[in-house]
């Protein structure tokens, strides 16, 4: 990619920013990487610190601009609504300034791909001096800054530190579908905060599916009036948006969904389906049959003229056309279609697809922009300046990208499958593994979290996005040697409580939820079970809890976080533990304390579940988690004892565990099975420990507990 | 008045709704009012229950329009996201509804004074019947359908009951103060929500202010341009909230406060003031001597171009004036104002501001409006139909009403006061004691509650507003018989719950603000300290933080909640335990161990404290929580011996306790300070327990608890 190249040339010329970053190594002192996520190129703590007080000041020094300057100002708010100072505002000059940013220009206009996001930021005990090409550096550096602050008793700080910063991956994604669930705009203004916390810079808006058309559109109203409940974007609402955004230092890149997943095209226009319609906003989940028909010219016309209109509102070089899970069947049942393909010598409606694919890339080229599609776009005839966007996977992409195609990576960033930060985080566009050439490995240009909605309203969707976006931030921005989990668990939780000053709802979302379900203030043994609970991954909400577009998500799934950090903080616990043969004291009184808490909820709800007919689902599982929990105890005895557990209650106990997995009737699962199943197996294992050393024995222990079940679903 | 007589003449028409409604009297069961806020008029729970599961249908079968239908679509919507249910919303019948809505005709086009918001709601185990005159009256009764809402184990039901409703005052405000701190509309427009639930009907929205002039004016631009800090509402935004109000069923009155707590105006047209300027947006708290020129013919055509454009942008009957604390020192500084006094022989500046109202009033009548004004606006020359707001008292508002003048009250409803929910539930427009006529009371429209923003954010404002204002709420709707605190504060804390669901932050801003303090999620301890803390009451807060409208919000008075609840149910326990006399075992189990866990926070806190300078003022209060908890358990043990404490014992702990309510650096006192100071002086006054009856002597204890020390601040 030359716009890549590009980057790394301007990044050479400037002398203030180290060599290392060019090498992509990060060095660090013993004091880890304090609260940086994602973690920059190159960070060196050194001794001093910077006091942050009530006499905090900060100069723009170089270029400046309004976008600059309410950066910085933006930057001193959140300063103050952490700190709880106020600061005086009064002008400060570069001698006298906490801060001093010193920006070298103005960058793009519009957020670009090939915009320069380095920055340089070293702080001294007098001072912290901020450096950059563009504003978009400086607002990625005053972002690294504030997370930087720290306290202790003499006050708040930054600590002397030198960083060089730059991102691995040009684009850094997420994607929000405002269709399957209506999303406010203050909503996504939320959001671009949070993103512009951890430096992502592209919000893809998925603003067109088979449930709803949600962007006004002037010279096709139906589409909006027609295709979406009233529930839809104004252009000055998008405009209010892209100018959020920019201001952020965020691209915008829209997506309208063709051929597939266009139902809601269709309400208001079916003479543009392929089938004769008429066609109704869908509300369940799935794929669809309803298709443009990609044989017409007329069809074409309308696309010209849309996304004519859409160009013109939408500042970004990119277009996103959709193009996923086309499934040809209303191509199949329409002899004009199948006529078409056979004059055409069309072999399939792959191909087909691949034929209304040039068009309208054409089209889009026409209105000055690039096309981006999914995975289904590809196919070698396509001009190569498209971008492959792959729920598909590397593997895809690697493909494209050998055939000269760039692209970005989603699959394995699906945030509504409800996998851990963990997964995610091991997700990487180019794998350790890759055979990518040099060359070949610049068109991969980075990846894009996705957000479907199928499961998620405006007052849950922070709390599927956040924390764990930060982990996904982080492997596109920072160097793909860092890997460590804990840590980058222990970072996005620090990130969590700091997104909240922007009004996201990602911590509180849970005891909401909860009180709703309680009706009570009074949530704590309901929240020790919730705590412990996790959304079952992948497409198993949906068997669980067949549901439709108005299926209200308030129920226990809904409030349980994507991951249980008690069930993670548990099973390392009982890793080390385990580790601890065989004397068996390690966390032996801390989760002998949990379990016993764990044992006795049930009891506890009982009074709760009888008046909040919502709760009854769950009555199995605070029975379950009184079972296991007490099974738990008992292994911890056992190795306590050191005599081992006998076969028939080893047996009994890990088929009452298999039963409680497949409790799913609440959408959820209970995460500590995997540990109390390894403790049940550690207890009927313990005469192996005369044969074999601890680590290995504990080892051993482990892979037992992880084989999976059969007919599990999880 | 004629139109409160004229609702009753409706009301008696009216053949369904009983005629215990026009006595006042309410009746109930045993079963109390369950979650009824504010009260009904008549409630007679009956047996039975009407289920309320997936099949559940609502049917308008009378008059209907787009208002009702929307508001009976809320109500279901509601319904579902409380119960997790998915309703069908297949067309229902008369016959087969759960819910069947029957209205007589639209109502007032525009929400008005002399709305008729009866309505009459009869549920049996077949179906719920809401019976109403108008749409808004469909509206209230939605409400109520809506709180009697409950679960058990055989799911969700309504018990069968019979109400007749209406309001015991037609003028039930809230007033949202947008200057001091500005108010998005998100905001106001879940403000209204709160406010339908609670059956509150009129928006005061204080609009302009010495901090901020918040209104876009077409005609004199300069107003919102200089003078907002760009923080104003456009006229779209303000034709929005008035929609969305009048959806509900609410008045909007806007308030542009003159003469004086002008000084925004006078920034971009300083040549309206009565001293030369220049002028600047005010940033700090107070009362200010910017005040329009009454003198000038200039000033009254400003105010006519100014008032008239408003009149047409707000549908109100009504428009506030404001008026109050304007200090007439510019007016007594200017020789040109002092010479039009001699003049006009205007004595003092009291009778100069009563010539500038009388000038305006004609200025709104004009505009075909009906002026409303603070106390300030009322003198004996003024017309009988302006209406007096009074912030001095229900003696002025009594004043006032013998000389023939309409009045409202929001003295003793200030909620920025931070002062308890049955302070502001004792306060009644027309107090039992009223010697007002008949025809007099008949003026005393109603009240408002004062949400004035010197110390809320768009943050914070949820849970300074509520759920306190539904204690007003019901004082100003239901019959002034309803006066049970306990139930009152029952009610509320269900109220506080219900709210979440549009998004409401009541419940959230604590904990959320308490991690930004901590830097993490574990609160446990710090929320132990917090839910024993009340912020400063009436103007103390501003002598403990001096602060401007830059200071961040974010401190620990702005984390606690307006009044502690762990505070009140410990002092209901000290009483009955100190009644339990001679035994003293009421609660003593429960109570100790409560004090040894608050003797315990400081030590769990300490870590905290180190890394969070923002929390130093906290470190006092936790240090005396430590002693006086200790002093409390001491007098336990004390009172449970049977052995009279020392005096020396006392008046040590008593000093302690006097010297602990002067530690208010952090703006917040310990709740429980007045229940341990009873149990002290218990543990000392033992011996006359001998020579009196138990319930005496526990009388004597806490008479003595509560006198007041000297020099003491709360």
């Amino acid at each position: 990619m030359k716009t890549i190249t590009f980057i790394f040339a301007i990044f050479l010329v400037l002398g203030g920013i180290g060599s290392n970053v060019l090498r992509g190594q990060t060095t660090m002192n013993t004091a880890g990487y304090r609260n940086l996520l994602p973690v920059p190129a190159s960070v060196n703590f050194q001794t001093g610190r910077l006091a942050v007080g009530a006499d905090f000041s900060a100069a723009a020094t170089g270029y400046k601009d309004a976008r600059l300057l309410s950066g910085i100002e933006r930057a001193s708010r959140r300063t103050e609504l952490r700190t709880g100072l106020e600061f005086k505002r009064t002008p400060a000059d570069a001698a006298t300034a906490t801060l001093i940013v010193e920006c070298q220009n103005a960058g793009k206009a519009i957020p670009a791909l090939d915009e320069d996001e380095a920055y340089s930021l070293d702080v001294t005990d007098k001072q912290a001096r901020l450096k950059a090409n563009t504003v978009v550096g400086a607002l990625r550096g005053l972002e690294t800054f504030l997370q930087l602050i720290e306290g202790d008793q003499t006050g708040y700080f930054i600590p002397a530190v030198s960083i060089q910063d730059k991102p691995r991956f040009a684009w850094r994604g997420l994607l929000i579908d405002s269709c399957r669930h209506f999303q406010p705009v203050e909503v996504l203004k939320r959001e671009l905060d949070g993103m512009a916390a951890v430096k992502l810079n592209v919000l893809h808006w998925h603003l067109t599916e088979d449930q709803g058309f949600r962007v006004e559109v002037h010279k096709y109203p139906k589409l909006h009036q027609m295709g979406s409940d009233g529930l839809y974007y104004t252009q000055d609402q998008i405009r209010e948006v892209v100018a959020y955004a920019t201001e952020r230092g965020i691209r915008v890149v829209p997506e309208f969904d063709m051929p597939g997943h266009a139902t809601s095209w269709l309400v208001g226009y079916p003479e543009l389906g392929s089938a004769p319609g008429p066609y109704e906003i869908v509300r369940h989940w799935g794929i669809f049959d309803a298709a443009l028909d990609p044989t017409r010219d007329e069809v074409y016309k309308f696309i010209d003229g849309f996304l004519g209109e859409m160009a013109a509102l939408f500042p970004d070089a990119y277009m996103h056309i959709g193009g996923d899970e086309s499934n040809g069947k209303h191509w199949k049942q329409n002899p004009k279609i199948q006529a078409f393909m056979k004059e055409k010598n069309i072999k399939d409606t792959e191909a087909l697809q691949s034929y209304f694919t040039a068009k309208v890339q054409t089209i889009v080229a026409k209105h000055k922009k690039r096309m981006i599609g999914w995975d289904e776009i590809y196919s070698p005839e396509m001009p190569k300046n498209i971008v492959i966007h792959s729920w598909r996977g590397a593997e895809s992409l690697a493909k494209a990208a050998t055939n000269g195609y760039a692209g970005i990576l989603s699959s394995g960033y699906y945030l509504d499958h409800m996998r851990p930060a963990a997964f995610h985080y091991a997700v990487d566009p180019i794998p350790a593994n890759s055979t990518l050439t040099e060359q070949q490995k610049e068109l991969i240009l980075g990846g894009e979290a996705c957000m479907w909605s199928e499961y998620v309203s405006p007052e849950t969707i922070d709390s599927r996005i956040w924390p764990r976006l930060g982990a996904i931030a982080e492997r596109l921005w920072s160097p793909g040697t860092i890997t460590d989990v804990d840590d980058m668990y222990r970072r996005t939780t620090a990130l969590g409580i700091q997104l909240e000053v922007f009004g996201l709802n990602n911590e509180t979302t849970t005891d909401r939820l909860m009180r709703n379900l309680a009706g009570s203030t009074d949530i704590n043994s309901l929240k020790t079970l919730v705590d412990l609970v996790e959304p079952l991954q992948g497409y198993n909400r949906g068997k669980a809890h067949p549901s439709t577009q108005m299926t209200p998500l308030t129920r226990l799934v809904d409030a349980a976080k994507p991951e249980s950090a008690t069930g993670r903080s548990f099973a390392k616990a009982v890793d080390e533990f385990l580790s601890d043969a065989p004397n068996f004291r390690a966390h032996r009184e801390d989760m002998t304390a949990k379990l016993n808490r764990w044992r006795d909820v049930n009891d506890a709800l009982t009074p709760m579940f009888a008046r909040s007919p919502v709760l009854h689902e769950a009555e199995p599982l605070a029975k379950d988690l009184s079972q296991i929990s007490q099974a738990g105890l008992d292994a911890i005895s056992q190795l306590a004892s050191g005599n081992p557990a006998k076969p028939e209650w080893r047996d009994a106990t890990l088929a009452m565990l298999a039963e409680a997995v497949k409790h799913d009737q609440a959408a959820v699962g209970l995460s500590i099975i995997p540990s109390v199943k390894q403790l049940v197996i550690a207890a009927a294992e313990l005469d192996q420990l005369k044969t074999s050393t601890p680590a290995e024995w504990s080892k051993r222990v482990k892979t037992l507990a992880t084989e999976k079940p059969k007919n599990g679903r999880r």
